[in-house]
């Protein structure tokens, strides 16, 4: 894996790039003078883990013939106070359609956070994933 | 903190999205189907250390005025063989405009990592994060 951050602005925009030419603008909050044009680093990380899950659900999930049309996951990320500020616990909703099976979409979070996901395997043991499922009507 | 993922194409294409409507795409690797339409989640973690280090560094360089206008950093993850397959190694070259003053880039990099860094302290110690300064010709 070889990637490459570029300072594209002042203060602190950046754009993070990878071998494949694919793209993302980063920020700084705007409490130290960033101007909200890209994510935070501490928005990537807790997106990195929950799409890293995402794409092992997804692949469980399209094996079963479990239709993921509408598959959406909401992160809200609580930290410590002070400097640093890591996260203490990352909650995770998956959202499905209604006719999911919730047995197998639970059985596949729960795999796919506890035994395959790389991102999750890389995070401090320190920090709480806790995740809820919803079924909901078209 | 409050992000969404939403999958925006099959198999594996998905869009993170903050509160403020900055957003970025992630795609799966295509040995399990990818398209190569956005980063991989792997790669996002790493650019999200590089870049929570980097606002800690082009802050601290900011305030000694040492110009930050070239500013880049190359990421290099080494990651362990097996499911899951986390960091064991990321490797980060920082470069700048030869006018840069090395000791003080080397303290502000050095301060970032061990003491300001909220993403470094949200990973696994397990991961080395290992660091070379360059400082270039124009």
């Amino acid at each position: 894996m070889n990637l490459k951050i570029n300072k594209i602005g002042s203060p602190y925009l950046m754009e993070l790039v990878n071998e494949q030419g694919n793209s993302c603008l980063i920020d700084a909050s705007a409490s130290i003078g960033g101007t909200d044009k890209g994510l935070r680093p501490m928005e990537l990380l807790a997106g990195s883990l929950a799409s890293c899950i995402s794409i092992d659900v997804l692949l469980i999930l399209t094996k079963q013939r479990i239709s993921t049309d509408s598959y959406t996951v909401e992160i809200v990320g609580e930290r410590k106070e002070g400097v640093p500020s890591p996260f203490e616990k990352i909650d995770l909703v998956f959202r499905l359609k209604n006719e999911a099976n919730r047995p197998k979409v639970e059985r596949a979070v729960k795999l796919a956070i506890e035994k395959y996901c790389s991102v999750a395997s890389s995070l401090s043991e320190q920090i709480k994933i806790n995740y809820t499922i919803q079924l909901l009507d078209d």
